[in-house]
């Protein structure tokens, strides 16, 4: 009998109870857990993907093996973290054969590679579905950058562009395989940046938007205990999502609530402070709105403010996602 | 089409090759992986246990999550590493309630508590099958317990005492439920007994026996180039093994290919060294043979000498494993 309660955050409630952690940093709530060993801060990240659930469709292996290692670069990222190594366990059915394998291992290679971040360890098991769980230790590289750092007063930015992976799924799907298409499969999660703006001390909270910007929104505006607001005209629409011809609520769906891409949402004290940065981080950052008094996230469009919903990405198929060990 | 080559150790080549890992201690191929953080050393160990291959039948949900921690536990413990801090990653099926999910969690909350360590985050996703997939996080006490610091002249010693996982597994077949098998589901990884060892100096090599004593002493045989030879008599049979009314081939396949106990072997220069740390173990060491010139893995019994086979558990299903990431 299946249990329909189920739901990511039902799950990750139950779990930190349980489990009894400390409070993020050090514990569960944050991109990564933190601890400390002797002087030393360490950041840890650990993701698990699946086959069936988790890569969109017609990815290839290698394609694969590179958004595993992503995604937990990427949480790295979003702490202001320097990743160091990784550790690759994967689960591998029966009908796959080496050469996959390798192509898979090759894509994992060409990221951790392209981060500087070694591949010392891990666990090759048989499986029922593919599954790739991947567990990035990295080093703080000055203030860590924490979810709950969001104070009324501090301005709302973003790196790079959003949409873009959903359009380039979007064209994907319509037209088949297009030269857009690494905005989706070959993501890069923003390190530099996130050490850039952590080191600099130009960052207070922050969190990267792979699960969609309304969810990551309303992750600092609970953590924080305050209301953040969103300038629907200031956000950075990607070039593949303004090319296609989307009516207004698509669009909108893909900006706020689809995910897929690998940019840093962070609150910092002035613009001054972010122009001070700019030249060092290897993307465009953007004021997209402010942190205020109150709760709950919202969006100012054509003068109207409207409250934005609390949903994104949920493997266990709700179309609410609003917790991550 | 399956690829009936696949076995461990040919997937571990081959990832290992395009991952382009550093060596053991830093990179692929000890019980942990150990990378440097500042002036710390990190020791890191993660697992993939999955329902089907890995839990032996009719284990609780509660034992299944023991059991995954432990085996990470006893990683560390090889290595002479502190344990101070696991992720934990579940792929749970649609079949599993959360009364379930929640046994799972106990479990694996078990066995951190009774060795002091912190579950500090995870990951939580829908699968097709029960993953439970662990990294914990150590931290190096005294000298580093590495497979390849064998050298000829030094004796072979093993905690605790051999058969007993089997036995209980045997026991538990044919009576159904019996008191004894907490052996098999309750394992004690020797992580007191490793940091002693390491800490005092008095182990060189070591390893963990999870896969088998004779595919353990073959990992130290050729990690470090040396034989290895064990005297049959001297090996610490588990009352419970004793007990079983066993042929001598049974007998023999439990103590040396079968698996499942978590004790640890290592090398060390002289019984006197071994002698000065007994009173702080807290379990039984005895030395069961010795480290020569040459390469390969032999018994000594009733004065004959043969080669022990390279054989152990292969979640791939081959009778040989003969690596791990």
């Amino acid at each position: 009998m299946s249990d329909s309660r189920l739901t990511e955050r039902s799950i990750i409630a139950a779990l930190s109870r349980i489990f009894d952690s400390p409070l993020p940093p050090e514990g569960i709530g944050d991109d990564c857990s933190v601890i400390k060993v002797g002087r030393e801060r360490i950041l840890l990240s650990t993701d698990m993907l699946l086959q069936g659930t988790h890569f969109p469709e017609g990815l290839s292996n290698r394609e694969k093996g590179y958004m595993a290692a992503a995604v937990n670069l990427s949480d790295i990222a979003a702490m202001g973290g320097q990743p160091r190594a990784m550790l690759v366990s994967l689960g591998i059915p029966e009908s796959m054969r080496m050469v996959e394998i390798k192509e898979i291992a090759l894509g994992i290679k060409d990221c951790a590679r392209r981060y500087g971040v070694s591949i010392v360890g891990g666990d090759t098991k048989r499986a029922s579905q593919l599954t790739i769980s991947i567990t990035v230790v990295g080093k703080g590289s000055g203030r860590l950058l924490l979810r709950s750092a969001a104070k009324p007063g501090q301005l709302l930015a973003i790196t790079g562009t959003l949409g873009g992976a959903a359009a380039a799924y979007l064209k994907w799907k319509k037209e088949g395989r297009s030269t857009k298409r690494s905005r989706l499969t070959k993501p890069m999660p923003r390190v530099i940046e996130g050490i850039e703006l952590a080191r600099s001390g130009t960052a207070r909270a922050a969190i990267d938007v792979t699960d969609g910007l309304a969810l990551s929104a309303w992750y600092i505006s609970r953590a924080s205990g305050v209301r953040v607001e969103i300038e629907m005209d200031d956000l950075p629409l990607a070039r593949e999502l303004k090319e296609l011809d989307l009516d207004d609520f698509s669009k909108r769906e893909a900006l706020l609530y689809w995910g897929g891409d690998y940019e840093l949402l962070f609150t910092c004290q002035s613009s001054k402070m972010l122009d001070k940065v700019r030249d060092r981080l290897r993307t465009p950052v953007r004021v997209i709105g402010r942190v205020r008094k109150g709760s709950g996230v919202y969006l100012v469009a054509n003068g109207a403010v409207s409250k934005l919903e609390e949903r994104g990405y949920d493997s266990f198929g709700s179309a609410r996602r609003t917790g991550k060990i």
